[in-house]
């Protein structure tokens, strides 16, 4: 049975975890408490970066021997492989924890059976505490696993009648200089950045992340499947970041830096690259979430490919009546079509609004 | 000095004016609140209907014999003058109120002077308490008086990314059952109710407020340039609530009903009417407050004209990548010309969310 005690610890581990966004893939995010046998903390940890130490490993260090007889919250079962770390059940285990409450269940095939492990030492454990949040946590890792593609947010900012440039195209600045910020807070949290050909060619954005210290650089991928949008000298090409320019598979790409090039199928209908084979080429490379930075076509055609598991719109308090809409043809023609969301946060961000929804699942029998 | 007393009384005060919204046209929403001398609540009231009691009799007339010695809140400084009632200022007086407490004075020339009444008698008269969540509650109200016109709320319905429709036009529903109960609340707070010709040829709305007790219907205004929009037979040409069909001088309207017409110059530049006319039109048939339900063309000329004073936006969450945008041509055709707005509230609505907002003052300078 849970205590308020549990969920305490839990929901701590669950925001130890998050900090690990951005910097551990492909692993997941984790975090763990651990409590004493009194049931105070003694120690707590979250993995920061693949290669390095578990959230265990790094709870069970700062306990020391107070671990003995006491409680560990996991947001993820404990692993039982040995990779380029030991298994963080045995550690547990021979860190004399008696109970392990851990979130979600551990979906990746090489890692599962931790809690078998556990049980057999005689060790409790404990799956599903706060489990709906550990599992919005790792939303881009559990993705990723289940259906082996990055996760997708798509983020945009917006007028409130949808515009995101004047008639002329001009757009500086729609948003305002914090959500701005907060995209950068996006970026951090995010392996990738994707942008079209339109953005590459009309901002010449350098997509790294800027004012967060000690952000890992995503890596920057913009899809210019003619390979005209980006041209020798574009930021996007400087040495701050990792960077991908998916091109067609017959597109002369020979101005591009050749190690810089991702060399795709073109969609089987429509212009643009196949998004499917694009993203599983990322996935390939160990990228398990995806901020996709628009702009209005590549947007609509990750739309159409299904490819979109979040939604991220920050909507400043402007009207302008003209001027490109922030989503384009996403092959939906009539109102039944409609990509249908559920809207799981809304928060002020300066003046604008930051919107935040899911893709709601399809409605059975249509 | 006000107390937490003072501040409790007025805000009640401020939410009973509220309920008179839709009702009292051309007479502003009043709220009043009357303590004793001891400072416990004895009687209250607000203005419900022009021609009825102001808000400040009804909370005396709850009071009797109570209100001797002491507080009467009122949301806006009681009149002096004697219209259809006699002049609250002197009714205060006479039931022997000590100190009478008001948000905002009244800025209209026929009615100004309460304040003075009241002193001259020898009862203290404070003004500014809450005076700004007093201003908001008389928007419509202040709005006429000081800009000669009704006070304009537009409102739209729109997915995410900004459409009302989808490609082929199709757009039930977009929002929710929720939102557009909503709707209703807003109809009956709006003395009229205002769409263009697209609106009435498309969907023919009967425009008539629905599921709400005891609601006054408002007028119903259709902008029918050409006279070509609104049929014989039309819904908003029902009995349920008076019509007005906005048409060209030169328009040939002979198929509507004669009192149903309401002549107009055309509009100086571009399509349409002469707004500033319309709005005129409707000021001098005792109208302050008017909601704008639509489409997008009409909207873009109330915002190019400056003719819209608040924005209520819902907004579903649903994207469509195609489909008619909520606003268009409002005169602005590159990022600067912008009409910039401060959010003033965000619910939710249902599965939607409902964005309030009102323009900013324009910098200076610019």
């Amino acid at each position: 049975m849970d205590t308020t005690a549990d969920t305490t610890a839990m929901r701590r581990a669950i925001s130890l975890a998050a900090r690990g966004l951005g910097s551990t893939s492909p692993n997941p995010v984790v975090g763990c408490v651990v409590l004493d046998a009194t049931g105070r903390p003694v120690g707590e940890g979250f993995h920061q970066r693949a290669g390095e130490p578990h959230a265990e490993i790094h709870a069970l260090r700062a306990a020391g021997e107070k671990a003995r007889g006491g409680t560990a919250y996991v947001t993820l079962e404990p692993c039982n492989h040995t990779g380029r770390t030991g298994p963080c059940a045995q550690a547990l285990v021979e860190a004399g924890i008696a109970r392990v409450v851990y979130a979600i269940g551990d979906p990746n095939p090489q890692a599962t059976g931790g809690a078998d492990t556990l049980r057999a030492a005689g060790v409790k454990a404990e799956q599903g505490l706060l489990a709906e949040e550990a599992e919005q946590g790792n939303a881009a890792w559990l993705t990723s696993v289940r259906r082996g593609r990055p996760h997708v947010t798509w983020k945009y900012a917006a007028t409130l009648d949808g515009r995101i440039a004047a008639a002329d195209t001009t757009s500086r600045w729609i948003t305002s200089a914090e959500s701005r910020a907060d995209v950068h807070r996006l970026r951090a949290e995010a392996d990738a950045v994707v942008v079209g050909s339109g953005t590459a060619r009309t901002d010449d954005p350098q997509l790294g992340v800027r004012g967060i210290d000690g952000a890992v650089q995503p890596l920057r991928v913009v899809v210019d499947t003619a390979a005209t949008a980006v041209r020798p000298g574009a930021r996007v090409l400087d040495t701050g970041a990792p960077t991908l320019i998916a091109v067609a598979d017959d597109a002369d790409a020979r101005h591009l830096p050749e190690e810089a090039v991702l060399r795709l199928p073109r969609a089987a209908t429509g212009p643009g690259l196949d998004l499917p084979a694009l993203l599983a080429a990322l996935h390939g490379r160990g990228i398990r979430s995806v901020l996709l930075e628009g702009g209005p076509t590549l947007a609509g055609a990750f739309v159409a490919a299904g490819a979109v598991d979040r939604i991220v719109g920050y909507i400043a308090p402007v009207l302008l009546g003209a001027g490109p809409a922030a989503l384009a043809d996403a092959g939906i023609s009539t109102i039944t079509q409609a990509l249908r969301l559920h809207v799981t946060e809304t928060v002020r961000i300066g003046p604008d609004l930051r919107i935040t929804a899911v893709p709601r699942p399809a409605p059975k029998g249509n």
